[in-house]
């Protein structure tokens, strides 16, 4: 039986944030949505309740949220972040921080990954060296979690990081989305290969017109 | 029923050349294997000639394989790429050029995407304008080509292109590695997400002592 967490969703009243929190609540872990504004983040709690039939989603401003939780997810957009993520350095330090950031670009052509020397995940290890950053959770879709809840059993969660324990805990942490324990795909540094390939999913989705996901072929996880 | 084509495997020495020299061969398409050496070439020609039990394959220089090619596979190191692309300059203009070269570097750490401006398959098309660049095959394992002759039905191979027409003439020629028509991941700058995102399959494959391979949920092709 995987533990009990109370998890702070930072960037809460996006549709990847929205959606992760209900997995996460769906999955019996306390959520607290985080915004700047807390009445903003408690309207999405309340919508999410809605839908789980519960209380177990409630909301407050960024930092209350991140300093009531013991795991942080980080689904903010990427303009910005560096911003965010300082101004939250404080209450993020120690705590396992799931970045989620994708840091892609949109033109006529459609998505692409922008030329970065560091991910988003990498980024806040930078601005907060004591907290313990993990990227996970970039390549399922918003609408997939949203729509049903049936786990995305087809789908895998890619977790990486540097601190083996914490990364462990997402591994776990991802069975609320796909019934599964996440992939170990390995150092945090990685991120910048996963985040990015989101536009390869988007571009995906236009093509297709479908939500398509990744899986790992040859992997056996727990 | 596809159709059959002569395809020339620039690098055909090495791992992934070889691997998807057999597979094309196995699906009955001629090929000829390109190296520096035309003599080390054959031999590698030989050795699959005789796991296929047929004479499907041969080997050549560099130039003239690709001189008499109507489909070209870049499966070279990244070191060196540019220049040895650069080379064959007048021989790939006009040409379906399939690129599947992984600019990664290695550390203590492990595998990681090179900080890059533009992935390999772009450095080709900018290099041959006239080059019909498909980014493909980044993903199947030199071993799972090799080992055994059953298509690998669980992968997908993710293919890129700005020639529509070209892009899908290697959609389906995927189907000689996976059974089945390649995916259109979109625009040819994608390569850059699809070629590093290797160093994540590598990485996974030292932790769970595995093949890992890709594969994408919600996408069906013809």
């Amino acid at each position: 039986m995987n533990q009990i967490h109370t998890i702070a969703v930072v960037g809460g009243t996006g549709p990847q944030g929205r959606g992760l929190a209900y997995r996460f609540a769906l999955a019996g872990h306390p959520v607290i949505l985080g915004s700047r504004d807390a009445g903003r983040a408690q309207e999405k709690a309340d919508e999410i309740n809605a839908k789980l039939e519960a209380e177990t989603v409630s909301g407050a401003t960024n930092a209350d949220a991140v300093g009531a939780a013991d795991i942080v997810l980080l689904a903010v957009p990427w303009d910005g972040h560096a911003d965010l993520v300082s101004s939250l350095a404080g209450q993020l330090a120690d705590k396992i921080v799931i970045s989620c950031v994708n840091p892609l670009g949109f033109d006529a052509d459609g998505p692409y990954g922008l030329v970065l020397e560091e991910s988003a995940a990498q980024e806040t290890q930078r601005l907060v060296p004591q907290a313990r950053v993990v990227g996970a959770f970039h390549h399922v879709a918003a609408l997939s979690l949203w729509k049903t809840q049936d786990a995305l059993t087809h789908e895998d969660v890619l977790v990486c990081g540097d601190d083996d324990e914490a990364k462990s805990v997402v591994q776990d942490l991802a069975a609320a989305v796909t019934g599964k324990r996440g992939i170990d795909a390995g150092r945090l540094r990685l991120a910048r290969q996963l985040e990015p390939l989101t536009a390869v999913l988007i571009s995906m989705n236009k093509r297709y017109k479908t939500r398509s996901g990744v899986a790992i072929t040859g992997v056996q996880e727990g």
